[in-house]
């Protein structure tokens, strides 16, 4: 009599052969790697796999590809769509400790990392060369992920997501091939672009085992400002007109009066619970002057109250860090809430719509909102914070979520701007792009991963 | 007894039920469709059709795929790597008559265009509103061959390529369906990247048949510079120092000696046969003067013989043609020649070593060659000049060709930086990817091109 094993089984004893204790069905390892900082049900793994090197991914995945097992990739877990929830089980594949920076070259700007790197290591890491990496979607995220979910944030306006910060990949295929895209070339027109297809497919078509990052120069000088307005409307106007006008902010962040509530309180900031534009200008010397005073100008003229400097690193890291700690102020002003966030971009010219809408709606809906949002790019997120007590509570959350992301749509927008589809917004990307474009790319899933192991159940409903 | 009709005859017959007169099967008008401006062998197509819409690409592909019958792309002929060379016959499909320009949104600066327009047509509308289109080949192409080859030329190293500027495209595949790929915002992480897939598919994919294009608005202030240096080296460190200093040329653009006395004869220019720097620059009035200052100084450094200004836009478009026409010259330098070119892109830190190493090798190889390079990306183009009534005239040119791509290879550089691979470069392709990655490539054909009728031939060998 023959004994069939369960497939994952087998994966699970295989993979020990080569992975040894670091192949882990550790109830409490398992836990922690059943989701990310979003509000979906956790999903226990069946085991847990903390990958070191390009082979063991390679080789894990042609096991868990001949098996059927499912393969969700783990880097940071601070997904905030549901990326890192295993939906079928199987196998987490923890990237964290692939941590090397592998190259910097300072004189191309450009550099040669794991995906295990934080923006934050890289940053630290680059800081002496005169560099740095301007990707900065606030949270404390691995670079493997921002590739994953085309992430960007707040310098994003200036210098581009991932997209355009990713100049080549190496990718573990679904069967364990190991290709190389993209190249150290500031363009090129070399056939079809892998690295694209890559970033911001969040897990299903490959797993990214190395990154090459385009770099950027620490400007010669950098200035922060806070400005502050009676109306929401004041504050999105202000950035539209300077969108419009050109001028080349480096960041231009969106405050609501109730996020300034929240991170006045949670962060200590010396500010009023005004609609406020957080404000940063790279240049030089005299090109961060000629940007500031164009801004100013422009918000006088809608009623700013005149801009708060903080000139010196000190005073903007503190600035920064209380917009990066946002959605963390905002779950702090209703204790026993949690939230869960949209993530609507618009064109520049529908954002006053856009966003005095979205606040229309949650009040209409009764909801407590924060909105905070990278407008410089159309993007921002309405904070939905309810009881977490309440049967009701996140079901309600959702709902005002589709009304937003419905009205967003309606306005020439996207259900994301920078989050990704993951579990939560899955029911939007139809109604974005149409069937045939989701037959499109359920066919190139279909290519690059036939058995359907990689993050099954993520982008696609069904 | 039943005749079975040839596919291309029942192609051409059902397709003339729908496009009349504007299916041609005329010599002359075969003729024009059988090559583009490369030293490729012509083919006639059997047929040219000259479409005018969405609907009518929709129902011909769906015809071809039907009928297995070969179609290639043809927008203004400009391809210099045998794009539009009809290699396995069928039908060209001729876009040029599709020029409507069908929506500019000024305040989100984006535009929505059919492929056959140009970027001159394009440019000429937008101009009394205070926009452009920057990128910019110098030929004059069409923005749908443009997106099909992820153009690039003089502007990209300030505002990118078509990678870059292109915010989505409407795209009629194999079978006939028609998808929108894309979308008007400036950022969006909304499942995979189908624009970045068919920007630079080179037809393989796909037709476009709408372009969604980000635009940029007109500097307050230009102007352009003229700098001569003793030598080669001199004038490529000059461009590397520029780059590494983070100063935002807008265009910085090398002729070599030759390409210089090619010049100063076809396009009348008060200038020494030297190597030459064309620079232009973008900003607010004191913008341009402190990045034209810096650059100055770097130049004087380098040994560089003082900037000649071309302050107004006369002297700066008269300048900007004679850089555009540098093909023409270099052909007319040397009456009775060819000319094919290489297209090799490297890291900026290489590219002193990639140009004077090229030099070398046509001077060791004996041929007349002219260097022009879109520099600040470190692409540059080797035109070789071969006798046109020589039989071995093309193969000689293209066995250097050979070593200029491998030395470019063997840099950290790609065999096209912009020309895109058509015929001409797709023996590189595999060096310079890997047999892993051409096998993704074809997969991704094979799934949205099953019966491989789009551009046979192009992009891949075999």
């Amino acid at each position: 009599m023959t004994i069939t094993a369960n497939p994952v089984d087998t994966v699970i004893a295989a993979a020990r052969a080569f992975l040894g204790d670091r192949l882990s069905t550790n109830a409490s390892v398992r836990e922690q790697h059943a989701k990310g900082e979003d509000a979906n049900p956790p999903v226990l793994p069946d085991a847990v796999a903390f990958v070191e090197s390009t082979e063991e991914v390679s080789r894990l995945l042609a096991l868990c590809n001949t098996h059927g097992v499912p393969v969700t990739p783990f880097g940071a877990g601070t997904s905030l769509e549901g990326h890192v929830v295993p939906l079928r089980r199987g196998i987490s594949l923890d990237l964290s400790r692939m941590t090397a920076i592998l190259e910097v070259n300072a004189e191309d700007m450009d550099c040669l990392v794991e995906p295990g790197v934080s923006r934050h290591q890289l940053n630290d890491h680059l800081r002496d060369q005169g560099l740095f990496f301007p990707v900065d979607p606030g949270s404390h995220c691995s670079l493997g992920g921002m590739v994953a979910t085309r992430a960007s944030g707040t310098n994003a306006v200036r210098y581009g997501t991932m997209r355009e910060a990713t100049l080549g990949l190496e990718v573990v295929l679904a069967d364990g091939r190991v290709i190389t895209t993209g190249g150290r070339t500031r363009k090129a027109a070399n056939g079809y672009d892998l690295t694209r297809l890559f970033v911001g497919s969040e897990g299903t078509l490959g797993v990214v085992t190395k990154i090459r990052l385009r770099l950027q120069g620490i400007p010669e000088a950098t200035s922060a400002a806070v400005c502050q307005f009676e109306s929401l409307q004041a504050a999105v106007e202000t950035v539209i007109m300077t969108m419009q006008a050109g001028i080349p902010v480096a960041r231009i962040e969106l405050a609501d009066a109730d996020q300034m509530r929240a991170s006045i309180a949670y962060s200590k900031l010396d500010f009023q619970p005004l609609p406020t534009l957080f404000l940063e200008f790279h240049g030089s010397p005299a090109g961060v002057q000629e940007q500031a005073a164009a801004v100013e100008a422009i918000a006088e003229d809608m009623g700013g109250k005149g801009f708060a400097w903080a000139h010196d690193a000190e005073a903007r890291s503190k600035l920064w860090k209380a917009r990066h700690d946002a959605w963390w102020a905002a779950n702090a002003l209703y204790p026993g809430c949690r939230g869960i966030t949209t993530d609507v971009c618009v064109p520049i010219s529908r954002l006053a719509e856009a966003i005095t809408g979205a606040k229309a709606l949650a009040d209409a809906a009764g909801q407590n909102t924060c909105i905070v949002g990278h407008v410089g790019d159309g993007n921002y997120h309405v904070v939905i914070l309810f009881p977490a007590d309440d049967p009701q509570g996140l079901e309600k959350a959702w709902a005002l979520d589709r009304q937003i992301v419905a009205q967003g749509l309606a306005l020439g927008g996207t259900c994301s701007g920078e989050h990704g589809i993951g579990l939560g917004k899955r029911e939007f990307l139809e109604q974005e792009h149409g069937a045939e474009v989701l037959a499109v790319m359920r066919s190139l899933k279909a290519t690059l991963d036939p058995k359907g192991i990689l993050n099954p159940g993520k982008l696609f409903l069904n």
